[in-house]
């Protein structure tokens, strides 16, 4: 494997600029795009993303541009920074602007509502590529605090290890530490899986749950994931890893965290439209997820009763009282 | 095994009484020994311990006595809930009145400093049981949010599975959930190692990082508190559980945690002497067992490079800011 002299990052939200900040500071040069013209013009003229991370200088190494076809070109991998829900689509126009053989790398997290399928499936599938060369960075990874520079820690994952290593070397620099994992499947399963916990969390310090509740909540739910993480083939320590634990527990911290605080306004009995309406019109990511978790889980027989109790305040207008009643009494057993 | 009838919990401090509360409202009876008349007098009388659990009404189940003899008489359990560097004395004062074959109930958290044993080794020792006969309660169990009866979960670990099932009976009600589990050793080091890690964790908000960091020493703290346990034959996954994970989380969240706060006086650039001081004229627990953690590391030939961060910080003169770096800059590896 060669070493990554050159990456583009397709997509300039938070999340996609900050990476290729990490991936600029360790020496690589960088082509990020970006959809609006407005955007790529910042970045380049003013090495800023005022819209995403304002404030925040990116290095010299990153440049952007709004052609595909010229971030792609001569690169020696490829970022998607999309959302889940658009990912498909996206991809599917860039695919022939693909450079054959390199590794492609996913940023997003989910499954993909309908199919059921995780993203660096559906990469897999529409770039019609192995799935030994598609990537997955997960971890405890909010987007501000890795661009302010702070000491950050990140897991790559891919079953082939040469790609993972050339990736690590990519996004190693004084802030910015990864690891490399080949379980693709526990990584992408422990960032889609803690959407849905974190509005647990949510509903339950909406309610005035206190420490105990909560740790107990983020302890259970990833216990939960890691068993369909299990049943899907991964392997259950990765959730006790940055993708899984770190991810989760940096998410149900941070007062920024949308899943967190839609849960919040849930737990105090207001009604989902009422929640969707002081969360600027939008359902949190983990409402969504919380369906197609739970379809995972009933096709595969593994019991999901925190991701079951969210889907039913969530969809069949179930009290957060009754939720906290029935998973406080389920009969005792085995941890 | 049969059902625990009366059960004597010795130490009435606010674990001690918050888990007294559980077990009498999980219908049992509970004598609950105090050192201090006042205490004993103000339970018995007003239903209340108003040093520890002001406020809180203590059912009609629970009893209180300064006199170990009476609060030994007939009793089908013992819980020790007295601190961990005082156990071994007041045990071996209490041995004679023992009744013979009754599960003794270690609420004690930490590694006994010189001989480094973790405390249901002491208790076996001291009373000459077998350590079957020793169980481990441990998870998310903040004493005041308990008493309050916020849902909350933990873990009875016993190598005694029946003995385990007789605990986890009498300690389930309608706020209290507990699960069995036969790792001791896990239990036992995921309580000690929090301590540890919840001071590292203070310490990196004392010097103003935020939640990356945070989740990073959560999950990089109890990867090698897991690696620890290990070598010493707990199982890895225990720590991924309410003993590990579960109680870790509830610390490090808590604005309560002695050792988180003490950890911020350090991280802020201030001395070890300030920070006591700070701490009305005591250490945090972490300051201490840091030290026989990072004894047993290398005994067992285990890397800890997170408690041996916080060991030189708070032993060695060592800067916050000079953990933090090192911490990023170590070689990169696989998760």
């Amino acid at each position: 494997m060669t070493a990554l002299a050159r990456v583009a990052v397709l997509g300039a939200g938070s999340w996609g600029t900050a990476f290729a900040k990490v991936v600029g500071d360790s020496g690589r040069d960088v082509v990020l795009w970006a959809r609006r013209p407005e955007v790529a013009t910042a970045v380049s003229e003013r090495r800023e993303n005022p819209d995403y991370l304002p404030g925040i200088r990116l290095p010299e190494t990153v440049s952007a541009t709004t052609n595909a076809a010229a971030a792609l070109s001569g690169v020696d991998a490829v970022v998607l920074a999309v959302p889940s829900q658009t990912l498909r689509g996206n991809l599917a126009d860039w695919k022939p602007l693909l450079p054959p053989g390199r590794t492609l790398v996913s940023l997003a997290k989910g499954v993909e509502l309908g199919t059921l399928k995780r993203m660096s499936e559906v990469i897999a599938e529409v770039a019609e590529v192995p799935s030994a060369q598609v990537a997955v960075v997960s971890g405890p990874n909010l987007a501000r605090e890795i661009a302010a520079g702070e000491p950050t820690a990140t897991v790559i994952a891919c079953s082939d290890h040469e790609r993972a290593l050339a990736l690590q070397a990519a996004t190693s620099n004084d802030y910015f530490r990864s690891y490399t994992n080949t379980d693709v499947v526990g990584c992408e399963l422990g960032g889609a899986g803690k959407n849905v916990i974190a509005l647990a969390v949510g509903i339950a310090a909406g309610m005035g749950l206190g420490d105990n509740s909560r740790a107990s909540l983020i302890t259970r739910g990833l216990a939960e994931t890691s068993r369909l993480g299990a049943a899907l083939g991964a392997d259950p320590l990765t959730f006790a890893g940055l993708a899984g634990l770190g991810d989760l527990v940096a998410t149900c911290s941070s007062p920024l965290s949308r899943n967190r605080t839609f849960g919040e306004h849930l737990g105090r009995g207001e009604s989902l439209a009422r929640a969707e309406a002081a969360n600027h019109g939008q359902v949190a990511e983990g409402v969504k997820s919380c369906l197609s978790i739970c379809e995972l889980g009933e096709r595969h027989g593994v019991e999901l009763p925190i991701a079951d109790a969210v889907r039913r305040v969530c969809h069949e207008g179930y009290s957060a009282r009754e939720m906290a009643k029935e998973l406080i009494s389920r009969a005792p057993k085995a941890e």
